[in-house]
């Protein structure tokens, strides 16, 4: 039996087959992008669609009570909650992944402050974390008296001192794929006395995550990416209990203190009020198309918990990305490609990037063109990331073949991969 | 002739009554809350299942691309520019309006703060103004040093000297339905070296706006309403270019410097660096969903371009609200009604809005189960919104005769009516 067949083998007896007809995948494309947007599921057209018509269109401002508008905000945040190891209560969906980092980072460093340690003024993350997470950091830290340290993943140990107050981390990193141990990485910041914010955005959907668990302190995280949201969807947040409950107990605010987070925002009252627990952190009012195709993609990721769920899903997702790794290396061989994800399965994502120091971005495109579709990260890194909903043993091989036929053919080298394209 | 054949020949003659066709209202609605949720657009439902499909579904991530999903932002943003009188690259859409607001009322505070005027700390807006700005404000006052103070219209005059950093208004009042000289105000408040922001939530699409005629400093405005983006639909926000280009020799950040707004996103580097002109103010990955039902939104604004554009939708829009005054005023005599928005034609945005000291709530709950869509505020504002792209002259006088029946019928004394909802 050659690989390929193999692999038909393996999908047969996929117990998480059936998972796949919850999407709608175009034909001759092999989708290894889901962890920059997932595919599109099946049910989401018609509940836009009733969403627009029936809601929007005959409901029109009546259904916020009527059609669960109101709500809809707390039943989506429920169906992340229970992905990420969370209560619904101490989760939030809304606003992009930036500005709830926004709002947490925010919060940690007033809770820091408020905590009256003068010396404990930095904020530790890594050089290589995604750059939005930085650029956040960075301008808190500048409005608030931080200091911003960046340092390689090997580096953070030494940076836990008496200094550090918040350690800002992405679970998944973007790039190389390396997943934190969040419960060690939490206890060893909490040892020395810092808040942790985890950036869940290559994790929720993705890998088993317990923030409540690993005893965490703030999360933030993404809803376009294996949660199957939509371009753009929104995304999340959550917050430990035991900070929601100091912040009600010391008056502190998160500081997009919108109306959708006050008390009582149909008292229509000038002054700002926080709403108890997590519900202080919403500012403006709901994007409820957006929220309603979110929901949609969630429901696919609920669907796996007949099947196993995240723990299913964790075992399919690695063994889809350690056969491409292997797979790549044996029959790449010789073509440049550096192993950047790790090879300890503990360590990994959902996702196997490899650098190639020149060509990356064209034998990218070149692979696109053949309807295999990954992604470039500048400036070296070509990255393929694996949906166990969808992703099927057969695509890993199809696409291992395609690369293979790309860098021994010298096809990448045609001018028309080249061409920059305004997203990469 | 009876006044109901007059409002239908009014409307037999009325020049704008092609545009109604453009939306989809369910049968039996007189809808007078687009000023809360516009209508839906007949295009908006195809378009928005295009977008779901279409690009996502089979586009996938090469949408960012190939159906310009990375474009999309600035082609709505150059839209809404033409209805505020401000040119395109300075106009931004994304986030909520209370985030846009938050951008640009910091991005004041620094500009202020850069200036040196040390006694220059105070804030001013309207006691009734929307409440979501003014907890925005008092997160940024506490926070930056500032101080907020709140004033009744008619004592901004007197708030206008040297300690004023910025004077933060709405155009047209959510309640009252007051509009203010924004010219005017804006050169009182140059008089004395403040800054203005402006919140055209109620009067983008709905009233004739000119900010640069103006010589106005920032603005923000809101997507859902009467620009029909759909519930929860993106905000946007405008900088005159003097501030745009003074952050940018100066150094300032607004404060949410995330990805979107960095001078080269998919460099990722980790250094923020602004992008040049009005996109330093974008921060998170943009939502495209929503996006696309605003672009179909503002087509149907647009479309009056022909007609007249915003001068002939500003004349049908007081002569709507104008009669639906008059007839209020003439029909439901003597049932405890006071009319709250001006009667002066240039003070007023396109709402009237009556205060009854008892039993407002249920009185609207009563005319939205007769289909008189109209919505109640806090504690005592019955409101009616008059949209001059779908509202006919017929609906102003069979709404007037819904209420008076309310009214003099008593129904609105059924204990059915006071239940609360959760939207009111």
């Amino acid at each position: 039996m050659n690989d390929r067949l193999l692999a038909l083998s393996l999908d047969a007896r996929d117990p998480l087959a059936p998972l796949q007809r919850q999407f709608t995948l175009p034909d001759g494309v092999i989708y290894l992008d889901g962890n920059s947007l997932g595919a599109l599921p099946v049910a989401t057209a018609a509940r836009v669609q009733e969403a627009v018509t029936g809601e929007w269109g005959t409901g029109l401002i009546r259904s916020w009570n009527t059609a669960g508008w109101v709500t809809l905000p707390q039943r989506v945040a429920a169906k992340i909650a229970r992905l990420i190891g969370a209560a619904a209560d101490e989760t939030l969906v809304g606003d992009s992944t930036s500005v709830n980092l926004y709002k947490v980072l925010s919060s940690a460093m007033a809770l820091v402050r408020a905590s009256g340690e003068a010396g404990r003024r930095v904020v530790v993350s890594e050089r290589s974390n995604f750059p939005t997470d930085l650029y956040i950091a960075q301008s808190l830290c500048q409005q608030h008296g931080f200091t911003l340290q960046l340092v390689d993943p090997d580096e953070i140990a030494a940076h836990l001192d008496e200094r550090l107050a918040v350690l800002m981390l992405t679970h998944v990193n973007y790039r190389t794929g390396r997943m934190h141990d969040m419960a060690g990485v939490t206890r060893a910041a909490h040892g020395c006395g810092a808040l942790t914010i985890w950036d869940l955005a290559h994790s929720a959907g993705a890998v088993p995550v317990d923030l409540n668990g690993a005893d965490a302190d703030f999360a933030v995280g993404c809803g376009y990416k294996y949660l199957n949201g939509g371009p753009g969807a929104p995304a999340f947040l959550w917050v430990h209990r035991r900070h929601l409950d100091r912040m009600e107990r010391e008056s502190l605010w998160q500081p997009l203190s919108g109306w959708f987070g006050h008390a009582a925002p149909f008292e229509f009252t000038p002054d700002y009020r926080p709403a108890a627990g997590i519900a202080r952190f919403a500012c403006g009012t709901p994007p409820v198309l957006s929220l309603t195709a979110l929901d949609c993609g969630l429901d696919t990721v609920m669907a796996a918990e007949p099947f196993g769920g995240m723990v299913a899903l964790r075992a399919k997702s690695l063994q889809l990305t350690t056969w491409f790794l292997s797979l790549v290396e044996a029959r790449c061989a010789g073509h440049g490609l550096a192993l950047v994800t790790p090879r300890e399965e503990e360590a990994r994502g959902s996702q196997v990037s490899f650098a190639r120091t020149e060509g990356g971005y064209a034998i990218m495109q070149a692979l696109i063109a053949r309807g295999v579709i990954g992604d470039f990260r500048a400036p070296d890194i070509l990255r393929f990331g694996f949906t166990p909903l969808y992703t099927r043993f057969v695509d890993v091989w199809d696409a291992v073949e395609h690369l293979r036929q790309v860098l021994e053919s010298g096809e990448w080298r045609d001018a028309r991969f080249h061409h920059k394209a305004a997203v990469t």
